[in-house]
């Protein structure tokens, strides 16, 4: 599908893939740590790592020489999508924390227990569905 | 797990999920519709249609009574989604569009072509992965 929205969920749709990439902006780069964190089965663990690793959202660095041992971390395409975890917990904080706990953000150097808003790059207003369109042509050759 | 992220995840976290609700923002409401657009298989689509009216985030209406038609629309929870999506897209614009088009963002009443940026409730900064923390208790209470 001609679609940036389907193309990322390709790369992180699946449940794991998030989930894993916000343990490694936590910094928990190594597979027993994530492993331990998640409570996700080792062979699902690995297959993922892989998958994300190779659509270059973390990098297998080594950490040991003898033995050889890795870690996964974070490239920039991956840490990018910091903001994106961020709007989803925002939206998951609002409308289902009667399942269970909330989470809390904070923005270092500035406030503790901030919110995260979608805002237009335009007039800085938070964005919501009323005034938001999405186009796959740019705006100005649009006919309807 | 004890996680807003998650959560948010075992509700729109399928592929699908998130083409249906990004459809129905868009004012496609209705089953052939969605099935033409999406390209999804008649069997999968009924089957997140009903997942996604059990998380209530479309509500299923009646159109027509003779014979009975139902539509799909989104309620406020899945209309509150739309910054999420926005979030999404713009990272997909970012990382992926080498494997296909672009799309655009129009805020009505504001600018077409616009970015949709993730910021700071609190001083109105773009988040980024260096700067913010997710933690799971409130600030002030956490140790580490």
């Amino acid at each position: 599908m001609d679609c940036a929205v389907a193309r990322t969920l390709d790369l992180v749709g699946e449940r794991w893939a998030l989930l894993i990439l916000m343990q490694s902006l936590r910094g928990v780069y190594r597979f027993e740590e994530l492993q331990k964190r998640l409570g996700i089965g080792r062979a699902t663990l690995a297959r993922r790592l892989d998958e994300l690793v190779e659509a270059g959202l973390l990098e297998r660095v080594r950490y040991e020489e003898h033995p050889p041992r890795f870690e996964y971390r974070p490239t920039a395409k991956g840490r990018d999508l910091a903001p994106v975890i961020a709007a989803v917990l925002e939206w998951g904080n609002r409308w289902t924390r009667d399942d269970g706990p909330t989470q809390y953000l904070t923005h270092q150097g500035c406030g503790d227990d901030i919110s995260a808003l979608v805002t237009c790059s335009d007039c800085g207003e938070p964005l919501t569905a009323d005034r938001l369109r999405i186009r796959r042509r740019r705006p100005e050759a649009v006919v309807s």
